[in-house]
């Protein structure tokens, strides 16, 4: 079935992006912002229909939010530590449609419980395209960002932390927000923020420091998003690096987001490195596909 | 001026509460939810005068965010350390209005800076009229927690932690509100959240754990809001205990948000009483009116 290609599809919370391959060989994509959360109930399946409307009509692998609840189909959670060949063998078939969805990873240690979906199928493929080492600790911002732990190329650990959502929201109805709508840069005020996030207090108190500031003058409004979201980032960084092991460190995913996460773990003194999210998502889909044919 | 009476007027950020008071006495109130952010834009003077409506024609003493930026006319932030004579001689008069604003308080210390309105009258109140000692360190819930230090009854430092505030909008659109709509109980679970609040890892970390131990199952929906409340309050506490004297914590406010952090603090170890804020609150308007008559 997967000798004639197929389209894959990295399905987040808050857009979709999908590609049709062939031979390994990217030849159409597109992405949108209809992600998990933007998918009426019940709409997945005329969602994923329109995939098919506008790459072809071919097998799917699907990862990420397409399989969690109140996605299209459940995909399990597979426990850590995982590997590529038991993430494969793992897929779940959608009935009668050609269809396929990779499972998610979960984490249980004593009262902590973490969960991913769509960051696994990159993790596995880089390191099988040796875009990234199979021991290392790699960060892959988002929405959720999420720390994960690679040794001998199987995920052993991994913690989300939800930055990027808390940014959002702050922006949008927080005491905060008529400041927030700008995007941050990476320069001095990120880096005031991140020195911040990094002494460890709750976030919650540094944060009402912007508004005092903006108020009695030593604070720009201007340079507030790049403050906040050095806070928020700092706080991150500190929490997932804490009990980790020394090294670089692979920066994972696209655009100003993972810039600025390197930034903040390069003042962290940590050495780290840049690898593109999609190349590895492909190389993961393409992974999987060569185990099934 | 004042030996007729006058209203005391508490203006906080999601509710306002008015009282006549006559003789330090208080013989009509009533509370509403017209907060500070519930007032349009332009609607102050419209809003005051509703309060004169309900319970006289009198002076108005009146504290918190009705002197804002945005609010009716703006009152200066005082710089600690501040006592309660400055404050009252700091008082801003609303020009042909019979209506008196108490400024609020500023504190600085390199880039941290911190504004309070409202709770300064509080703390003082509490002192002057012997609710609580001339030294030691406040807990004021709401919206804004206020950490704030007494030395001499004087107000020489505070923090703000926005720890309400965060609880609400989590509620109003994170991944977590569909779980959070019922109030938090100081039981099990609240105590969990405690326990791990107090660790110091960011909350956005802690945050994401909730909702994957209820997708694997290891956490009952109708545990969230105490889970939740738990985790920042516990986050807070650390926060705001960090660096202050050892001793009793005052905790100031009412109802049931001073008794999960009279529960957090007892978890943490530290001693803790509960002072009404009501009545430190005008135990501070008459302190003021005293100097003022």
């Amino acid at each position: 079935m997967w000798t004639e290609g197929y389209i894959a599809v990295d399905w987040g919370t808050t857009n979709r992006r999908a590609w049709r391959v062939r031979d390994g060989r990217v030849e159409e994509e597109f992405a949108d912002d209809l992600g998990f959360t933007s998918v009426p109930s019940g709409g997945f399946p005329a969602a994923v229909e329109q995939i098919r409307q506008r790459l072809g009509d071919l097998p799917l692998l699907m990862a990420g939010m397409v399989g969690a609840r109140g996605g299209w189909v459940p995909a399990p959670y597979l426990p850590c530590p995982l590997d590529l060949a038991t993430l494969a063998a793992g897929l779940i078939e959608v009935p009668e449609s050609r269809a396929f969805i990779v499972p998610g990873a979960s984490f249980v240690d004593g009262l902590r419980a973490d969960v991913i979906r769509g960051e696994e199928t990159q993790f596995f493929g880089a390191v099988d395209a040796g875009l990234c080492p199979s021991d290392g600790l790699i960060c892959h911002p988002g929405t959720h960002n999420k720390w994960a732990l690679m040794q001998g190329g199987r995920l052993v650990w991994f913690r989300t932390v939800m930055t990027g959502e808390m940014f959002s929201i702050l922006k949008a109805q927080s005491l905060l927000k008529a400041w927030l709508d700008k995007p941050a840069h990476p320069g001095k005020l990120f880096a005031e923020g991140v020195a911040r996030g990094l002494e460890g207090r709750a976030v919650t108190a540094d944060l009402f420091t912007v508004r005092a500031r903006v108020l009695l003058g030593t604070l720009a409004e201007a340079d507030v998003p790049s403050f906040v979201s050095g806070l928020l980032i700092g706080a991150d960084v500190r929490t997932g690096l804490n009990g980790m092991p020394e090294g670089e460190v692979i920066v994972m995913g696209r655009g100003a987001l993972t810039q600025l996460y390197a930034a903040a773990l390069t003042q962290f003194g940590r050495p780290n490195r840049q690898v593109d999210g999609e190349e590895a998502f492909l190389a993961g889909t393409n992974a999987i596909v060569e185990r099934l044919s």
